[in-house]
């Protein structure tokens, strides 16, 4: 006679089934999800108790499959945010369709709340005031979330442009790569200027 | 007898209903655009040749709409960045359900090449490199599309911590405000620390 599998394993495949889905299509529907998993829609909801669970399982799928865990938070702080902000592009950029979804959605499970603890220590053992912690996580999250949307863009981004009429637009571009280095060199420049700028807010600078 | 609109109207028309279906579906296909549009598919190919020109004339749409014309490129340039920066995130927020969409669509507008060869005119004049222009715009459209998403967030996005076991994130968390001035003060401080940092990559600093 046959068992129910294991929750564990259920709720595995549950995440990894819904960061498949939204990656593919950019949105998430209940229904399209049982369909993925072949199962009727009420089967779902003896594992999860909604689409916010639901959304929870596709970020503990992406922290389980992406690298990061052997993050050195004893490291100088900029050099450890650089090296998080690295991983945490890494993931999103594997499942970009799904980033949209994972942006907007509370962060209320403990290992997430174990991870953000960690980037609280760091930013305030630098000497970061209380106040700047989360408006300077947030910015930088903002930043790389966005990048992993460039990531997945086209190489060539602004296209047909006529050099009669946009001559210095013309001139960057030719002084552009038109492959992913584009994205990376973006994403580079970025994170070093962001990370100099922070440097700024602290009281001996 | 009645005249077919004329195609203008019927481009403008297009632009808005997509527009529209995206903020709300996150999603765009021509089935769903046409029945929004109260017309067959077929209908909707007599205007434009596909999905990339309905993204098109969704980035028209939202140029139209939304302010930015009154943008002064005569000011200092990190003045003038700062202001362009704060009218494209007025303008993404405003649509946030079809920012992913218009992220990652090719630039081949001639507005849109008319409005980067502003920002490539004042960088160069500025004193950045050529080689330098286009990954500085690419770090910080990236900052402020990520930073779009992030003002339709949740306003409490780290949510039902335990002080005991994340007593740095709660003490920061207390110092966040919990309504949408968190995104504001997050993409306030991420600019000002962008620009400040983009500064250095000046050869006089």
């Amino acid at each position: 006679m046959p068992r129910p599998r294991t929750p564990l394993l259920d709720r595995r495949r549950i995440g990894a089934a819904a960061l498949r889905l939204a990656d593919e299509k950019g949105t998430l529907t209940i229904p399209a999800l049982a369909r993925s998993l072949g199962v009727a829609p009420s089967a779902l909801y003896h594992h999860v108790s909604g689409r916010d669970e639901i959304i929870s399982l596709m970020r503990e799928e992406l922290a389980l499959t992406t690298e990061g865990a052997d993050q050195d938070w004893s490291q100088p702080w900029d050099r450890a945010l650089e090296d998080w902000a690295r991983s945490y592009l890494a993931a999103f950029a594997s499942h970009p369709g799904a980033v949209p979804l994972l942006a907007v959605a509370p962060l209320a499970e403990p290992f997430m709340h174990a991870m953000y603890e960690k980037v609280a220590a760091l930013l305030l053992a630098a000497g970061f005031a209380e106040n700047q912690v989360m408006p300077l996580v947030n910015a930088l999250e903002s930043f790389i979330l966005g990048s992993a949307l460039d990531l997945v863009s086209p190489p060539v981004m602004v296209s047909d442009v006529t050099r009669e009429t946009t001559p210095h637009l013309s001139a960057v571009l030719d002084q552009t790569p038109t492959d992913r280095t584009r994205a990376e060199r973006s994403f580079e420049l970025g994170l070093g200027a962001m990370l100099a700028g922070f440097r700024y807010l602290l009281p001996d600078n």
